[in-house]
């Protein structure tokens, strides 16, 4: 593997560089995350000063993410943006990757060269799914994207995990009526920094524009964060097939960052997401050692056992970790 | 220490046995955790059966928690109930700790002879809250008690905590107009089974029903958990002053808790938690290694370099995880 050319490649914003760069971090082979390790460390000691915006993007099945992109990503590029799409879908039930079979859904974008869509990869591959995706997204960013959009369907944790390693995060819901409005995970309001109501048109408008106020209504009930300027976070309505209200959200988006970026939120959300990935990257590599055997055999045998009362969790705890663990 | 004392005084109910078992569990000192949990394997040994009704408390400084524990303590302990009252207080910034001030205004439920009310530690004594109240409440239990609220002040994860180890969770908040309505942490509606609107009296009344509205929409914004049955999490006004709701809101809770036996939530629960508790205190002794010297200087070191981009995240936790960690 020529790390050093697929540096330079990457750096010159090649994006065959860029598409075996994104391979070779997915990899789950000790010498591929060698390789890609190498290559992060080249492009971090390159120091290219690029930044991207990055921004996360969940939502349910069918509320509209790739139909959002695909006219949202248009209306980037058409501005002269690079714009880099990335998925994470950490349950990958849907076979070959959550985009790939969606590029049909972003016909334009996916033909567009200022544009570089990345499918999530099959479940087989996955080794470490933040990981891989914080990984891409700093190559976007030495590739010279300058929006990368990480989308994420809302599954579990999967928002958490977009959230620590994007800039910004928006929530795309559909209208809904009265007993319908019960789709909204408890916990993911707490990350969404703009909700888009998307389908604001045709007959579903004016549900839209509802579901838009019950939102806001709800986001109101919710403790201000220090990270927001008055009126954040805000719910706004959005029609990514009519392409109307996306003008309106970028502008949104962009003020939002701007008013980080001026109150010091924006560089100390980037460190702190450093940090924190370091931290889970110790914790993660510590804890890996329960899933070895014989520790892993040991811990579900007496798991098993707690559950069952006979023995209490810390005396089960102390034993594994004294018998099995060197503590 | 006479563990075997200390065990038939708690299964005879002996307030002051219980005591001094709770001190026992709260001491940091190793020899202390010894007894400890020799008392706590000889308890869960005896195979007692006692089962209380665990119920978490949150609400932020001022709502009425204490002046609700008290008429609440006061109406079951009327029944012929007997009520343990523990508290987790994670910061305690509050001296001496977060009950025992307020047993002024605990005035009948701390003379009350069925009641046991037992203070947070101060910080000095603290040896991992959540073990020691979790702990507590199964020594409360062990002594007999049918009803054991745990308090939390809501800051940070304390209600995530309090979640784990109680059978519901009530979320207490203070009757608000408009403006005012930003008061729950995000996250923390998530958890409450029932969120209590207190202060339902004289002037705030309407204003409490008005605010009871609004929560109870806006928890049918959010997803039905399969632990509950048709119309929960609900709201409800209590007056903790006026001592009205109360029987309302107990009745709730036991119709939930009924509800959730019959369904086998509640067992599952119990289950649930246990095993919970036991990988928390595995991963627990295993992450405690990170802050022993000197992998601890290491890795604050390490994740100042991190911060400021020397380093990415992945390469300095390798090197950490080999240098410092013997993997
Ligand atoms: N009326 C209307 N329909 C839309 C809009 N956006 C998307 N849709 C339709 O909603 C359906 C789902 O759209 P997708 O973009 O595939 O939704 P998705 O969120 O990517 O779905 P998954 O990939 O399954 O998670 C399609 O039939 C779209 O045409 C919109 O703004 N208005
Ligand atoms: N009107 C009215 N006042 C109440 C009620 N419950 C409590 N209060 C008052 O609210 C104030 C705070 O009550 P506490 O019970 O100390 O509140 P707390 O939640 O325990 O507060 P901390 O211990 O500081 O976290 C006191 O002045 C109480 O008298 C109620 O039901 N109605
Ligand atoms: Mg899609
Ligand atoms: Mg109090």
């Amino acid at each position: 593997m020529d790390i050093e050319a697929l540096a330079t490649g990457i750096l010159a914003g090649e994006r065959r560089a860029l598409a075996r760069a994104i391979t070779l971090v997915e990899s789950g082979r000790a010498d591929h995350r060698q390789s890609a390790m190498a290559l992060i460390e080249r492009l971090n000691a390159a120091d290219h000063g690029r930044q991207a915006m990055r921004i996360g993007l969940s939502g349910t099945p069918g509320v509209g993410k790739s139909t959002f992109i695909e006219s949202f990503g248009m209306m980037l590029t058409g501005q002269g943006l690079k714009v880099a799409v990335l998925a994470v879908d950490p349950s990958s039930a849907r076979s070959g990757g959550s985009i790939l079979g969606d590029k049909t859904r972003m016909e334009h974008l996916s033909r567009e060269k200022n544009a570089f869509i990345r499918p999530s990869p099959s479940q087989s591959h996955l080794g470490g799914v933040a990981r891989r995706t914080r990984e891409a997204i700093g190559l976007c960013e030495a590739a010279g994207f300058d929006v990368v959009l990480v989308e994420t369907v809302g599954v579990g944790q999967s928002e958490t995990v977009v959230a620590e390693m994007t800039d910004l995060f928006l929530l795309l819901l559909a209208p809904a009526g009265g007993d319908e409005l019960q789709g909204v995970k408890r916990g993911i309001m707490e990350m969404a920094d703009i909700i888009l109501i998307n389908k604001a048109d045709g007959e579903l408008k004016s549900q839209a524009v509802r579901t838009c106020a019950d939102y806001a209504g709800a986001l109101r009930l919710l403790r201000k964060r220090p990270q927001d300027p008055e009126g954040f976070p805000k719910a706004l309505t959005v029609s990514a097939v009519e392409e109307t209200g996306l003008a309106k959200a970028w502008e949104e988006m962009q003020s939002l960052t701007e008013w980080r970026r001026e109150a010091g939120h924006f560089e100390a959300r980037r460190a702190g997401q450093a940090r924190y990935w370091f931290e889970a990257e110790v914790r993660e590599g510590l804890l890996a050692r329960l899933k070895r055997e014989p520790v892993k055999g040991a811990l579900e045998r007496m798991a098993l056992e707690v559950e069952a009362g006979e023995v209490t969790p810390a005396a089960a705890a102390d034993t594994l970790l004294r018998d099995y663990l060197g503590g």
